[in-house]
């Protein structure tokens, strides 16, 4: 062997990773931190009241040039960082959808970035290919899809949407991989169809895909929220008039603003007509399926070409997780897999490899919090979670009925209520009332003991209240009705 | 307050999360865990050992119907996870780019799902907004990039290519967001360039956007594996006469296959001169402009209108966290800002909102990993593990150089060693020398100690030693040249 090359510099560093005994009493502190932090949070207030550019402005503009120790970068975690956080962990956080993770789920993404497998190829690390594929298999019982879904796990519903709608186009359009839409006489203007109430993600996939915003037609919704399959047709047949191809339908089950669902069965039967494909973005609802009554959230939805539900979103596993099915994922791989030579890998090895199943080539070894979720608390558990939060929502519904100066704006499918404060006089006094629900929102999220976020619906400003942290119990709904109330006889008084 | 509304079975079940006292035992248990696996790892085989389906087999096909104990799962791990898990933290690693997390990165993490902030508002946690910003800027420091480029933090190199070319789309499509390139006879044919070395996620980013695989046109390197300049501006010339509009230039400093660097300021001269987005992937090589007299490595960039490098890659950050940088971020917000109600925020917050810059809506918390990297290693720590992994690999080439059984294919800029065995009497006999290192590779890597990845480099079968994994030192690098070496004689004798 030849001789040694000298280091760089004549010294003898210390290179490597920390030392594993350094690791070990770090890890312990860690733990320690956060159990704390998570026994405690009811002592922060749930949304951050830094002042934008605080956090920056209390940090230096450079790297520290020599490493500094555990203890230091801990101490300005709790100084610098924990003001800065708005608390998901909090029971009081009621906001967009109150999702949280969960003790086994924050323990199996330690275990993750210490594997740090990557699991573009399945040998890459074939634990990462195979119980995503046994985890996603799990989920798919749950929420009551049938086996023929082939499923993938991405970061978010977005980049499930988005493929999904990639995939449709791959099916619709002849040789779209290979010549693109741009430059085509042959290719007519394209059209996907959503409801009024669907998720921005759609509008973001069409742009990403070269549709275009214009070519997403918004159809109407009736008056629970949910999308008209009657003026989908008409939209449909108004538009192959035109000459504008029709390409896919996005079916929501759990809208974001209301959490209303699609009439997926009566969609499907358009689709089938029409040989269109359908998305059904239930990221949030979908979960629902499991709790014994709620069956029927997922009717229709057997029919799909595609289909999303997040973990992340309400069953307690941390961010980010999106499970996406397919029952064409053979049109997904058609439009993307690209296999460069150094990622050639022996055909004596008959696997799926996960970066054949989308954009991203790296995949990130995430099914493994949801396997240790749905492992910790049983399906038995998932399902006692959810119907809790169901009920709650309920209680909380029943108050706003109940209530002479608060009405409730929407149905209750699931664990979120839309409603708004309505005092006696002011019914009718629309920009009024909007003004009064804004200032009342902020007054409540000041007390730092909820967080409650708004919408509009029909042009009005509405509370929004989602329950669905695991942590989340009748006492903080009870405390979020009592801060309402109170503030708003304060200012209304 | 109305009454309770009863559960909905009858009894009162247990709800919630894993107790707090129960969380401790197990984060404590995990700890001890993690730091004997990482303290012991050279005992697992580098590369996996498992049969395809072996995993999925050895569990059951459905979810428990009720929780089982964190013994039992860990228990599950090691007997079926494990033994699938390729070990990217065995110092042995040597494949594709062997990367690594770290302590701190794995610490971060563990923080990160313990948080489970979601940044798609500033003021869903400000925290993770703003230090992303200032990680950010970090990193730009250290990788020698100018204060006018703005940072945003991706799940991968992937999508940040995808959002680069979107962008350039978006400056130089007309209304492109509203109109899309389906059906519309004012958008001519596009064109985006790239060399024959460049990473296939340039062609899954033009698959994406709806430009087809046919408008990307590969540029020819010269003998280094570097694009031709002369090439690409007499490609640009020939489609501008053939009516096809350049879009954008991808260069790339660090090619997947050699880590080849790209001339990026003549590129940058071509892109000037002909108006064209110049995006510069350096998801690899980028990490090493902070290491002195490396500086070069970077030039022409501060000319890019994007530029990504990948802390995941070289910078000992868990997968995954790929920096982004732009000097037009406005164009990505341009493409892809869409507000619906449920997300507006008050404008009397001067703040960005990560949701605006891109497709994702949902964001984790990223930059703690990379904070907690740099200012666990330092400016310094960081630099020092790069030079003696650049060191490592100019040692192995030294060792390929002075045998008569092996020859190197490619120059060695970085950390990574693209090389074959070329017995005395072989040469030119190209299939039997591609067999025989391709079963020189397999018998290398069933060893358990090594695992090197390869590649094809002008038709031939090429060897490929990554360095880049903290843990690596002289030693293991020493052992796969042994390995080569003795296995080769082994079947050559």
């Amino acid at each position: 062997m030849p001789e040694k090359i000298p280091a760089l510099d004549g010294a003898a560093p210390a290179l490597g990773d920390m030392e594993g005994a350094a690791f070990r009493k770090a890890g312990h502190e860690m733990v320690d931190w956060i159990a704390q932090y998570l026994d405690g949070v009811e002592g922060y207030p749930v949304l951050s009241r830094v002042r934008p550019g605080e956090i920056r402005d209390a940090l230096p503009p450079s790297a520290p040039e020599t490493g500094e120790s555990f203890e230091e970068i801990l101490a300005d975690i709790e100084r610098v960082i924990v003001p800065g956080i708005t608390h998901w962990n909090h029971p009081g956080f009621f906001a967009y959808f109150a999702i949280s993770g969960s003790g086994p789920g924050i323990l199996a993404e330690f275990l993750c970035a210490a594997f740090n497998a990557q699991g573009m190829l399945w040998r890459t690390s074939p634990a990462v290919t195979e119980l995503e594929e046994v985890a996603l298999g799990w989920l798919r019982r749950l929420v009551r899809l049938p086996d023929t879904y082939e499923g993938v796990i991405y970061d978010t519903a977005s980049i499930a949407t988005l493929h999904a709608l990639a995939a449709a186009r791959q099916e619709a359009v002849p040789r779209v991989r290979e010549h693109g839409l741009a430059g085509r006489p042959d290719i007519p203007t394209l059209r996907v169809y959503c409801s009024d109430h669907a998720h921005s993600s759609v509008d973001k996939a069409i742009i990403m895909l070269g549709l275009g915003l214009n070519s997403l037609e918004r159809i109407e919704v009736d008056e629970q929220f949910r999308m008209r399959p009657d003026l989908l047709a008409e939209a449909i047949s108004r538009d192959r008039l035109h000459g504008i191809t029709p390409l896919a339908v996005v079916a929501t089950v759990g809208t974001t603003a209301v959490t209303s669902v699609d009439p997926v069965a009566a969609i499907a039967d358009i689709c089938d007509r029409e040989q269109l494909w359908l998305h059904v973005d239930a990221a949030y609802a979908g979960a629902a399926a499991m709790v014994p009554g709620f069956e029927a959230t997922v009717d229709g939805c057997d029919r799909a070409a595609s289909f999303v539900v997040n973990p992340h979103k309400w069953l307690f596993t941390p961010f980010d997780l999106s499970a996406f099915y397919c029952r064409r994922m053979d049109r997904v791989r058609e439009a993307f897999s690209v296999t460069p030579s150094y990622l050639q890998t022996p055909n004596s090895e008959p696997v799926r490899n996960l970066m054949d199943t989308g954009v991203q080539l790296g995949r990130r070894f995430r099914a493994l919090k949801l396997w240790m979720v749905l492992r910790h608390f049983g399906a038995e558990g998932m399902r006692r979670r959810l119907a809790e939060h169901i009920r709650l929502a309920a209680l909380f519904a029943s108050w706003v009925d109940a209530s002479e100066t608060f009405e409730r704006l929407a149905p209750v499918p699931f664990s979120v209520v839309c409603f708004r404060a309505c005092p006696p006089g002011l019914q009718g006094e629309e920009p009024t009332l909007d003004d009064l629900n804004r200032r009342l929102l902020d007054d409540v999220n000041a007390t730092g003991d909820v967080f409650l976020s708004h919408t509009s619906l029909d042009g009005r400003f509405a509370l929004r209240l989602a329950v669905g942290h695991i942590r989340t119990t009748e006492r903080h709904v009870a405390r979020a009705w009592e801060l309402l109330e109170k503030r708003l006889a304060a200012s209304w008084s």
